[in-house]
């Protein structure tokens, strides 16, 4: 009996690492694949249809939102953006597990769509040391520091929704974990439950 | 914040390997001890006190009964056998996971007691696969091996009660599943809530 794959939805603040977790994770598992969103926004150079993103027009994209195609959407910058529903279920119902990495808004949009997906927020071991890494980066005035760490404990405040927490110790620790959480998803006994019906409560 | 530790009831039919995954996976997992029974028969040569048994009078083990001092019990040849909740509580407020390999009826009262417990249910690839097995020992006869089948038969309805199915193909890949389940359920947001309150939520 095939196997469906799980969509696993990964969100976490900005600073805390999800991005690094989930390329390490990719670059190590076959058969997980991260969503390709959809946009309204123009193809940047280098950009491929399909791979980076599938690129809709504005027309295409609200026809899709009024047809319930997508999982979630928003709106940035005058463009859309959004998860197609289509694409991800076909993966999933393939056996592919499938990474979407998202912010908390979109993710529970995904939840109402898709209840049995799994739900994993990233955390820095502690508030203390998301600061520190915001810093870290060298990059950003102490105003955008400020702002993310804002963004970050509002962002907090939903974490409740997930199911999972997913330290951020080392990127290593973290993908292990991550590994394990995914195993473990696979054998729960409603994501079975279907083979174990038809082989073990059949009375042959 | 010290961690508590998981209670991991393990159960499965009679031949499926359940022993053999629970004592693989405690060679390899300090932090991981086998609950320790209580019971009314007999010391046999060599068995010790605290260690392979709780030795306890007829008198004793029914006041404890009575004190609801038990997480499961049953009668079995006129003894007493049952798991006493204060040992296998100090064990997880210390850290430790604790494992308890039971049969259906024990694992159901494991959950009326303590319904935080991870319930795992051990299952052959396939259900010829457990006939083969206890063939396979080549100590038991017709008429013992056809009445385990139906033992595990009737033991498969109360599958729905465990939230997890773990598939021993061989026993390498079961002791990782194993491992699996146990990192991600140390992940739950459940189990991690007072820490990320603190640590999170709270608005400093």
């Amino acid at each position: 009996m095939k196997k469906k794959g799980l969509l696993l939805v990964i969100s976490g603040p900005s600073g805390v690492g999800k991005g690094t977790i989930c390329k390490e994770y990719l670059r190590t598992h076959d058969d997980c694949t991260l969503s390709v969103s959809a946009t309204t926004r123009s193809p940047r150079e280098g950009e491929i249809d399909g791979v980076n993103y599938f690129f809709l027009s504005h027309e295409e994209f609200r026809k899709r939102i009024d047809a319930d195609g997508f999982l979630e959407h928003a709106v940035f910058c005058e463009n859309y953006y959004g998860t197609p529903k289509d694409a991800v279920m076909e993966m999933i119902e393939s056996g592919k597990d499938v990474i979407l990495e998202i912010e908390v808004q979109g993710a529970l949009q995904v939840r109402s769509h898709y209840p049995e997906a799994v739900f994993i927020f990233v955390l820095p071991p502690a508030l203390c040391d998301l600061e520190e890494r915001l810093r870290g980066r060298g990059t950003e005035t102490e105003d955008v520091i400020l702002s993310r760490l804002e963004r970050a404990k509002a962002e907090f405040k939903y974490i409740e929704k997930y199911n999972y927490v997913l330290i951020n110790d080392t990127v290593e620790e973290a993908t292990n974990r991550l590994d394990a959480i995914v195993k473990a998803e696979h054998c729960l006994l409603c994501r079975n439950y279907k083979y174990i019906e038809k082989e073990f409560l059949n009375d042959k």
